[in-house]
């Protein structure tokens, strides 16, 4: 099924290994990777059949093979999906994507609001995106962007009769660290976390805390090639074979810290604020009663002292 | 200067450019790239000339072209500045390397710290690396990552006659996510943040918020070939020389989010402590100004009743 045009570059899955002669390392699959983002997928619009314009488009350019990623923006996956609302109701939009608020600021557009989104994931404007869409309309993230993933994967091995992986990036802010990065919001047949635990370090030391997100580093990848304004929403990566999995697996849910443990659940000043009032009524009872007990010891005396002059007619001081 | 064995695999940066016959688009330059991971680097130790030792690597395997980016890890940087440490004084050296602490937790080896260091990275125990280092040691980070990687770019710029960018990489743990990603803490050669502001997306409407971390999604890209355990701290990524500039630039600190500014700048379980304390504290006054005055009514009024009865000689009431 593979199409006869321009091959996608060659990768870490050659089939001739080449070995360096000085340290004796084979230098195949596990030591190369490529990424390429294919040409010719134009516009996507809603109840387009992703799988296969993806499909085409892949094929045009040598078809994938087996171990391949193909990493596809969240944006044209929710296009396909018709997941468009009108840019009026965007900040009811966000509402409703929201499940739970993490931080505002103001902002020249209103207010900016990261929160956790039904997703797990915590975003500026819970996803809800505003850039490379139709005039006037706004897109939401995908429903279910594993469950995307899953066809797109399903679809994919068909027609191409390779074990593939499939990976759904969306573009968010971080906190700590200034610019945009590309993560993993939707994964299917990709090791998302590498859990390297158990294993050993190069001294023979256990590695005790190593857990890396495959699948994250992979989007991160795939965005240099496909950029912001390119027209290129779809990149194979081609050489990390040994990341793809027989099965879907769990999607890109393992990549999404559990809300109560993180450290990081709230902002800064949201959680501040919340301690000041906190803090007001904690305190309130035992400050309220010492207080008016010293208020009204120095009442008492006040009052008995002019109380006692009115009573014997003495004038009054002054 | 460059070896004759074996090559780097093929990036971007191939003399032909092939076109796709459907889209008419170049499929060259910008959106293909490789990684790859050269091998014969063995271990580091404290006074070795890691550019003399990676350039070596890189000629066996064909030497560097122009546009490429290397990655090195900082672990090496570090060992080969000799920046190690005895691992009983690493409670002391996470201290040292700490300007701010950021977030505290208890954790099975005492405490853990997630601090600001003197680099503005936010990181787990201050960046102080007790994996892949010699038994009985830790590792401190570079003193100056983005002078490691001009200085390794001077050298790999003069031996192979190219011009490369070169980036520091360091792994840390994320705010929301689960799992540790490569990020870029010294960058030389290399756009760090890729600012699209005032560019177009496809619809023609100007890009306003779209900033994206280039060195830090490249970093993220070398850690797959790289990996924990495998002894290979380098990665060659060819392909993405559009990202190359002939200035070293303004390093990794472009990359860090000013503390200042970033809403999360504090754990939400310190920033709620703090905001419960300056709770206690600020609406103290108010509180026991009001309390205290309605003890003083109190007070004076029976004070007054209890005087005026003295002064008068009423007998108390039983």
């Amino acid at each position: 099924m593979t199409g006869p045009s321009v091959p996608l570059p060659d990768g870490g899955a050659r089939p001739e290994r080449e070995t360096s002669p000085e340290a004796g390392h084979a230098v195949g699959d596990e030591t190369r990777f490529t990424v390429a983002a294919p040409s010719g997928i134009g516009e996507i619009s809603p109840g387009d059949d992703l799988a296969r314009i993806v499909g085409d488009a892949l094929d045009r350019e040598g078809g994938l093979r087996d171990g391949d990623v193909v990493v596809v923006t969240s944006k044209v996956v929710s296009k396909a999906e018709g997941r468009v609302v009108a840019a009026a109701d965007r900040e009811q939009a966000i509402t409703e994507e929201t499940v739970r608020v993490v931080a505002t600021r103001p902002s020249p557009g209103g207010v900016l609001r990261i929160v956790e989104n039904r997703l797990g994931l915590v975003m500026a404007a819970a996803g809800v995106d505003a850039s490379n869409t139709p005039e006037g309309t706004v897109l939401l993230l995908p429903v279910d962007p594993d469950a995307s993933a899953r066809a797109l994967r399903a679809a994919l091995a068909e027609r191409f009769g390779v074990r593939v992986g499939v990976i759904v990036s969306d573009t968010a802010g971080r906190a700590w660290r200034e610019g945009l990065t590309d993560l993993a919001i939707g994964v299917a047949g990709v090791l998302a976390l590498d859990d390297l635990r158990g294993g050993v370090d190069s001294h023979g030391r256990e590695l005790s805390v190593t857990v890396t997100a495959v699948a994250d580093q992979v989007a991160a990848a795939s965005e240099l090639v496909r950029g912001k304004a390119a027209g290129r929403p779809v990149a194979v990566v081609r050489g990390l074979g040994r990341f793809v999995t027989d099965e879907d697996g769990p999607g890109a849910r393992v990549l999404v810290r559990d809300s109560e443990t993180d450290m990081f659940r709230e902002g800064s000043a949201e959680a501040y604020a919340r301690g000041v009032t906190a803090g007001q009524v904690t305190g309130r009872e035992a400050i309220e009663r010492f207080a008016r007990e010293a208020g009204y010891a120095d009442g008492y005396r006040e009052g008995f002292a002019e109380g006692f002059r009115e009573g014997t007619g003495t004038p009054q001081q002054g």
